[in-house]
Order: C-alpha cells, then structure tokens, then sequence
C-alpha cells in the first residue's frame, strides 16, 4: 500500500519562502509541494526555474492556489502583514497552515487567527517558532525537565544579527513591528517554554539606542535593545537583540536554575574548522538566521507534515504565538515609553511596582 | 516539463544500508529509490515497514534487482567482502555506482573494480569517502587552496570510536582488514586530499597496542594505533585511530602549513548545549561517526546523483578509494610486523631508508 | 646602590587581607611589609605564624599601628564599615592608601574619603578594583582603544558567585549594601572604563529574585539581580549579579562596538585541563574570585608600590570608586522600590524618561 | 624569630637565566638572591641596572661566584655547553643545584652529573622540566592518579614554537642537539610521568622534515619532526615537534586511558580575551614557552627552595632528566638514520623487532 503524501502550497517566494517551498519539495518526504503563490515577478522567474520542473503549479493569486483540488495545507510565508489574513482564508477552506512568525505584529490580528483556528481544532494551524525545533534547544528542554538544573530561575536570551550596511532592516523596521517583537519574540517564547507557557507577567522595563542604523529613527525603532521581563513567581529574563554584530549571528540563550545552568550557543561557530595564523585562533560565525536554524526548519516542516497526516500533536501551541507577540509589544512600549510598566497577577495594568 | 530523476537501488540494509536507502528515499530529491536487496529477513522487515510503503521494491537476490526495468544506478552497502563482485556486477550492467568504502580490504580486488569501472568511463562508479562531502573539510580545504596556511606540510589526523563494550568490533574485525584500513583510510585519503593524490611514499612506521578488547589478538588487530606515513617532498602524515573513547566520536584533522595551521573538530561537541553544574561546564559529543557526519552521507547521495544525471564531476575518483587502501595495507604490514618500510621514488619496496 | 622599598602595614588579616598581607610580603619586591593589625584572634594567631617569622609586627590596635617608625603605606582590607574611617586617619597622618573596595556602601562616606585624599594629592589613595589590573581586561582595554570594535555602545557584564550552601552570604548581607553595590560595583566600574568616566546617567531599572538564599529576604537583598543602566550619549551597561552558580565563579564581559565585540572570559575555565569520559568533555570552573582574579591582585600590590615610590601615576582615581558606588546605589534603589529611575542631563534625578 | 633564606647565584643571565633571577629575586620568598654570573657584557649590563640595586653581586668569573662566604645554593642557566662542568662544580663545593633542561645534549656527560650528584645525596640537584611545575599538568596528574581515565595507554604530547624568522634557531641548532633532545624531551618526560618512570622503551621511529629554515640541513636538523616511543606493557607515546606555528606557541598534551582521556591545552590561548569582528572570533596565543609557563618557573624555583631548606623531596629526580635526553637520543638516531630502532626487555639494542 502507497503512503499518502500531505499535498501542500505554499504563499510568497521571498527569502523565506524560498526556503519553505525547497524544504517541502525536497525534504520533506511525506509532504507533495502542489503550488506556489507570489506576486513578485522575480519570484516567479524563481519559481519557474525552481519549482515547476517538480510539477509545481504557480500562482499570482492566492484565492486561486486555495482551489487547487484535494490542497490539504497551505505554508504562509508572504510579507508579515498578510499572514493572519490569508491564514483565516486557508483555515476556512478547511485547510492546515504552518505560518511563518509572526502572526501578526498587532495582539489583536495575531488574536483573531488564533480565535478562527480554535473554531477548526481538527486543524493543524502553527505559527513556527523555529528554536522550537532545534536539537539543541531540544536537548536543553530535555535537560531541564530532568531536573539537571534544579528549577529555572532566570533566562539570558539574545538575538543578533550581523550588521547589513546595505540599510535592508531600515526599510523592513516600517513594518516589522520593532525589534522586540521582530527579532526577541523568539527569545520571549524560549523564556515561556521555560519558565512555563502560563507564566504572568509583573513588571517590563527596557533601553534602547540607534547607534549604526539612523534611519531606524524615523520608524521608531532602535539598533540595539535590552530588556526585562519579570514575572511572577521569582522569574526573571532578560533580552538583548542587536542588528549591529560584525561577525556574524549570535543567538544565545542561558536558563539559570537553582542547581545549575544550560547555555545553548555559548560558542557561535559556522562549522569545525579553526584556523590558526599569525592573528592567532580564528573560526567563522553563520553569516544569518538560516546558517545557523536551517535544520530546525526542515524539521519544522516534517513534524507540521507529520501532524497534518497522522493528527499527531503539534510541539507547540498556537496561542504561544499569540502570547509571545503580547510580551513583546509590552516591551515596545516600555522601549519607546521609557517608563517601567507594572502588571497585577492576573496581568491587568497597574500603575505601580507592586513589591 | 517534468524533471527526471535517477532510478536507483540499494543493496544491503544493514546499519549504513538503512541510512542509504533514507537518504536516496527522502533526502535526495532527484533520486528516486525503486528497490533494495538484502539476504537478511530482519533487515528484509525493516524494508517492508519503512521502504515498501513509499513503492521500493524489496529484493532477496542482487541479481533479480539489477533486472528491474529502468534502473539506472545502484548505492551498494552490503559487507564489505561482496562489495566488489557487486559492484563489478552493477558496472557490467552499465549501471552508475556508489559504494561504501572501502572497495575491499585487498589491494587487488579494489584493483579490478577500478579496472572495470575504466572501461566503462561514461559510469559515475564513486567509492565514498564521506569526509569529503563534510562541509567543515570543504572550508578547510577551500581555506587550504586560498594560499591561507601556504604549503601544506604535516598532516595529524585521527579516527577514534566510542568503546563499545558489546564486542561488536571484535567480530567486526574478522573481515575488517585491520585498523588502519578500516578506520585510518579516511584519514589517509584526507592526506592524499590536502597534499596531492599523486604523492608517493617514502617510508611507513606503525605501532599499535591492545587494550581494551583482548579478543582483537586473535584476529591480529589492534584497539589503539599509530602510525607514521612519509611522502617525498617533504611531507609527513601521521595518524591514530583508537576504539577506546570513552566520550564518543572523535575525528579530528590538522593540516599544518608554512604559514599556518588548520584544524577540523579540534573540539567535537554533539550540539550547542553547554551544561553547568558542581562538576564544571560539560558538553556531550556524538556517540558515532554518523552523529558527525549525516549531512555529509546526504550531501554524497546528493552529489552522485547529480554527477548520475547530468554527467558532471565527482567530487573524488574511484583510484583514490584504491590507494587509500594501498596505504592502509602498507601501515597493516607496519604494525603488523613491527618493522619500517621504505619505498624508492617510483614507490617500489626497498630495504633501507632513503635519506 | 641599594633600592629603597616602601614601608608598609596591613590593617585587618580576614580573607583577603591575609591575601593583601602576604602580596605584600613575599610578591611585591619593592615593598616590605612591616605591620599587620587585627583585632581578631584567630587571625592574629595566622599572623603569628605567617608574618612574624619575617619580621612583621602584629597590633591588635590601629591607632598604634600607625606610628611605626618610617611607615609610608597602608593597605586596608577591614570590614566595610570602617573602611573609610581607617582610610581616612591613614590620610592624615600623611600615609599612601590601598583600600580594598568599596571605601563604603554610603555613597557619602565613600565621599568622604575622596574629599580627604584631594587635600593630599601628593599621596597614592587607591581603592582596588582588581578588574583594572587583569592582564585580560586590560588587553580588551587596548583592543577597544585601538578602534578595533568601534565605539563601545553596549556593555553587558556579570559577576557571578557559586553558590555556598553555608549561608555565608545571608550574614554577609547585613552589611554588603545590597548585591548591586557588593557584586556589580566591579561591573559598572568597568562600563565606566568603557564608556568613560565622565558618562552620565539617564535612567536605570532594575529586578531580582531571591530563589536559593531565604534568610537574604530579612536583609532586603536577592541573590539574582538584573539592572539596566542607560547612559547619555547613546550607551546601555546590562548588568546580572547571582550568588547562585553551581559550577563556580563566572564574571563574563562583553563591549559590543559599532564594529566588533570584545569577550572577556566567556569561557570560564580553572585551568587548561579538559577532562573526556562517558559524561563528554568537562572543564572545572574556578570557585571563587581569586582563582580568578589572584594575579590582578598581585599586581595591584606592585603597580601601588610603584606608584607610591616613584610617584608616578595610578591606573585608575579614587573618584571612579565613590562612582561606582554611587551608580551600584541607583541600582539598589531600582531593585528594592521596583521603580524606574530617570535622570537628567546633569544626572538629576527627575520624574519621568526624556525621550 | 627570624626566617632563614636560602642564599643562591644566579650562573648566566641570557633569556633564562634574567627570569631565574628576577624569580628567585622578587618572587620566592624564602630565597635571598645574593650573586649573578655572566661573562657577557651586555648581560652584565643587565645585571647593574636590575640586580645591582637589590644588593645582588655580580660577577665575570663562575668559580669565584661559588665562593660568596655562606652560599648555599646555584641556579645554573648558561649555555647548555657548560651545565654539567658548572653543575659538577657547585656539587664538589657542596651546594644545591636548579640546573636549566637539560644536563647536557650527551647522555654520557649528563650521566656523570647525576652520579656526582648521587654522591652527596644531602643535595637537592635538580634538572627543572617546567611542565611539572604547571598547575595544569598537576591537575592532569591527579586526575589520572584517581583513576578517572583508568590505565594511560596512548600519549600525545607535541612542543611546537611559534616561527621565527630571524634565524635564531638556525644558529641554536648548533649546539640544541636535535629537534628531539631540544623540544620534545618535555613531552617524553611527560610520558614517563604518566606512564612510569621505569618504562622500558620497545621500538622508537621517526620522520622529519625541513620545511621553512634551510639553514637547520647543515647542522643535520628538522624544523618538524613526528617520532612513535613504544613502551613494553602496552603503552605508545607519540610526539610531534615543530618551529613553524604561524600562531604561537603551542604546547598539547594528551593522555589517553582505558576508561577516559585527559587533554592539557587543548585549546592555547594568551588570556581570556575573544575579539568578534567581520573575520569571525579570533583568540590570540602566548608567542613563546615562557607565556605559557611563567607560572611553572615561579612555583619551581619556590618548591626547590624549600625543598633546600627544608629537606623536603623534590617534585622529580634528577635521573629523570637524564632518562629523557636518552630516549630522546633514540629518537634523534631514529630521525637522521631513517631507521627504527628494537629494544629488549631490559633495552638492550637489537636488530628486530621483538613481537
């Protein structure tokens, strides 16, 4: 008996969705790439060199590729900005969806995907979280629940990009929502996945600088930011993201425990190699989020697959999604505010620190 | 208009068989996997849960599935002690062949799959050495061809396994060729990468001990070995490989130039988590060779068939499988005998050193 | 021509004054120790043993160990709290100073001190940050000075303790200052390096967590803490201080530049020895700050000595230590009010952010 | 009561013998550093501005140095020509002896200092081999000693010095007798620590080669050499000597056991600085021995101090220094014959090796 393959589209052919649409064409044994959707007349050129010789049919409307016969799962990688819509599409069309993160940049749009797929709990509806599927991430989970640490107390998470001088992050911090919820809504879901998805929220204060990028200033975002996010019940983390790093990606996460510490990517390095010359000791860092997570999401990929065929359990919650942008919007405003906020225990706004 | 892609069959499901045949099923996306043989009903019940499935066709005959109709090329894992009478079978049948190394363990018998393979030049016959395919090797040598380190001058390269108590390696070795072909000749093959397939030998020493599987005695094999191998030109390799490591895998290169040096897995580590505890900062390393090396055997599969399809370059030639094992043999007679051996400049034996 | 060395006592023979007493003694050639006071007998009975028998002489009275013939110096290791009074008697009596830190947890006593030494600016007052006297931190020091990294813009920096299940620190607390001005006071001296001493304040924020150390909670203090100072002039310092490390004592350092990053001891070790076994690869940690910081110290001692002798220049001003204090005092604040501190241009406090 | 220091002179104060003075001057309590030797002007330079001031004598004759009124002890740190004529010399006036590595280059004329020095057995005679004294190499020990990695089976150690260019170890072969004797008696020393001291060597091979100083063919030497020790008992050590690091210095040690492995500077490093710029993280490495060992020296001229005047035993036996420049003869004669050498059980020289 033939196993059946996940028939799949995906929406946008840009950086990621380029990505998405290779890893479901070619790694992803039980998933059929079907169709592709973009606008972008270069992302078609690509799509005809890349995908169609692989009997990928391509769309330049996306309500077109959703009719595509027996389409079970559509994988959203267009601009953030019409994620959540066309994830509402796809979910009414009975489809599944891995969307790319975020949902949305608002809490109340990113809300509304949520709310639309709890009306299909058939569905499998994933807002991808990448470090989510990591082994290394994994494995520290792992380590964790064993009690290796005792119970985890504070979380050190940062994400850092190399510096583009080309000035792409200043036209993408237009709709990015800002670097929290950019770039730190990963180090925020790890701190949740950690200290516990229902962790409360008591106080956030945050700093920010522009110190490469001055066109940031006109979006009003910032190069640099740290931040922290103290909940309830004697947890504190604390983020740092930053498009100013010259050596590559630096993604580095520590969960302290009463017991001991799990650092995840201490040590950033592109592959094995070191080279010893008169500078001394050197060894290359991954360039971008893809050279050091590209594992991760063709794992991403294969367990959404997976859980589409089989009804198995998604590894994450959507409403994670959700929760993640919400900490991060808090931030934002702590960021762009300059004042501390302070939460109550059900985390309703309150006007002072309550001690 | 639709992509071809390579019809290709494994022979043997055994530890590496398994690997291949997952590979060439679900990782290799211009392979198409249409049958695999094994005389072993316990690796035939893996085929028929995890092959069978996706339409391979199972086989307990190597002939009845050189027959089926279409088949363009066979990935040959069976022992080693059948690989050559296969895959002369496969190239006698015009068909492209990838077999895991080595070719044999005798000199001769690789000899005449080098010799078949010749006459039929229009074949993609590759003996793999997944080393070559690892991505932190290709830096090095890239590194080393930039002119970086200049003129590459001492090799130390070494194969350490994980102690397995079970006494696998004991069996292992009845029909293993010794150490040094077994586990050296990737290392020899990485000498003769970096400082010219074309060197010739000028002397070879070895010593080896047991230490820890005293059963290895009777089949004259060795659990811990070094040896030295000298080019002319100035060039020295030295090697060790060990079954001993309590940690797990460890193979490490240094290719040591005149102006500089570089290393590949100086420090091996099994993922980017680092655990802290009252004994100190730990991190676990890869329990076997396929915990480093997975993405290399993907990338060969990859590789192949491409070279299959639209006839270009392999990475590495079949004569170089053969004089990787050449040397294995002469460091076999080194460490068997305990004596040095000393080759003129055309690499005949003589008795004394050259100096 | 004989050298002259500095004559010169040490008051208090605690933990770190033994240390003083014998850097003094037997590591700082150009000094000789001739004094020692402690009120203590336990410790006069180490002095008995460890100074006398080369020619030390112990007092169990300040005052009169102050009026030995010739003295020129005193090195000052005490408890905190007559840190200052000590320091300034010294002073007036025309002696050089080497006061372990800080001069005082009250940023007007420290004060105090800072006004008695400028009335004798012909004398060496130095309250020791030993930081300033690492050779690591001092090679990041050049590095940054050399524009290697660009200009510094954020610092993050940590001064972890292991954790001593003994409950020394829950005593200690009652006279620390709180673990900001105890522990970070290192950190925000070396922002202040970075950044220049001149650097003025803007806002600080700041939370903890008492997670291992109960009894710290009647002292008002926190084994966790993390604080944000931001800086005029586009500079963020990021801080975390933890008496909670299970592997030993880690105080790591990062100046993130416009250009580049500078680390110093991201990798904390003991030694140079990795350890491989079935567990994987392990490295000790150092389990207090002087396994870390005892050649600093040393050197600390000489560079005084120097300095008092030949009159020449002191690497860092007594002001940075009342600095350093006063910023750890902001911190405290943040910490045990909860609340969000601004400040303005000329470091006055105000009541809200100025954006 | 006054403390007793050990009077001691100081023979030579070329790169060693200044730092064995400074050492036994400023950073060895218990010693009273009380004359220095040297025929050599500028040496003696040197010594008026640094040791002069200090009340130290100096002195154009060695023999009259021996004769300052109490002395009790000699550091000897001239040309390696004279150790053994100096050595004798100070033994026949009944003085302590800290002899600089090594006796001699002739195991015969080293032979007749350690019988000298067996004759007067009341002397602490000792040839320094600096790793003994490195807490690193120490911890290893005890490591090994508490079985952690069960029984040593395989060594690795190399000794290899960053380039230089200026010609200085062209003209030091003259007289280093060999790669071998020179630089890796450290690492056959280090053998014997961990192997036994009474090991009986089996077979011992090398190769060499002359890669970047021309210049060391005329006096029959290699600027890279590779040689295999086999010890009866199961035991191989082998050793990679080398003046070509483009890097530094680079000193590494392995120990490989039965039940684990022990590395010493595995990862060289000058100090804890990392430096992240667009070429990736790059660490620098101490540039020559005494960056890495500096400690080493210090600790050694303390412990032989109090071993004089305490009566306390050394840390290692003069014989073993003579041991070290044997086996090193082997692998010096097995280097430039191109030949391997056979041993019996009681390492008598035989023609074959002994299976």
């Amino acid at each position: 008996m033939a196993i059946s393959k996940l028939k799949v589209a995906v929406a946008g052919l840009g950086r990621m969705g380029k990505r998405h649409a290779v890893h479901l064409l070619a790694r992803t044994p039980r998933a059929e790439l079907v169709g592709a959707f973009t606008p972008d007349e270069s992302e078609l050129a690509w799509g005809r060199a890349n995908l169609e010789p692989f009997g990928v049919k391509l769309f330049t409307d996306y309500d077109e590729m959703l009719k595509i016969e027996g389409l079970q799962a559509v994988c959203i990688a267009t601009v953030t900005t019409v994620h959540a819509e066309e994830a509402i599409k796809a979910i009414e069309k009975d489809l599944h969806v891995l969307c790319e993160k975020p949902l949305s940049t608002s809490v109340e749009i990113s809300r509304s995907v949520v709310e639309a797929a709890r009306k299909r709990s058939h569905l499998k509806v994933m807002c991808g979280f990448s470090r989510r599927f990591d082994a290394s991430y994994r494995d520290a989970r792992e380590k964790a629940d064993s009690g290796m640490i005792g119970r985890p107390s504070i979380i050190r998470s940062q994400t850092c990009d190399k510096h583009d001088p080309g000035g792409f992050f200043v036209e993408y911090a237009k709709f990015s929502g800002g670097c929290f919820v950019d770039m730190s809504v990963h180090d925020i879901d790890l701190a949740l996945w950690f200290f516990g998805e229902d962790s409360i929220v008591k106080s956030v204060a945050a700093s920010g600088i522009v110190a490469v990028a001055p066109g940031l200033k006109q979006h009003g975002d910032y190069d640099n930011a740290v931040g922290i996010v103290e909940f309830y019940g004697g947890k504190v983390a604390y983020f740092f993201c930053s498009r100013m790093m010259a050596h590559g990606q630096e993604d580095t996460t520590e969960i302290i425990g009463t017991e001991g510490k799990l650092a995840v990517n201490a040590n950033p390095q592109a592959n094995f190699v070191n080279t010893y010359t008169s500078t001394g000791i050197n060894r290359e860092v991954p360039p971008h989020y893809y050279g050091r997570f590209e594992h991760a999401f063709v794992q991403e990929a294969n367990e959404w697959t997976t859980a589409c065929l089989d009804g198995t359990k998604l590894p994450m919650k959507l409403s994670g999604a959700l929760r993640a942008v919400e900490i991060g919007s808090y931030l934002q405003e702590a960021l762009r505010t300059g004042r501390k906020l302070y939460f109550d225990e059900t985390e309703r706004r309150v006007e002072h620190a309550s001690l």
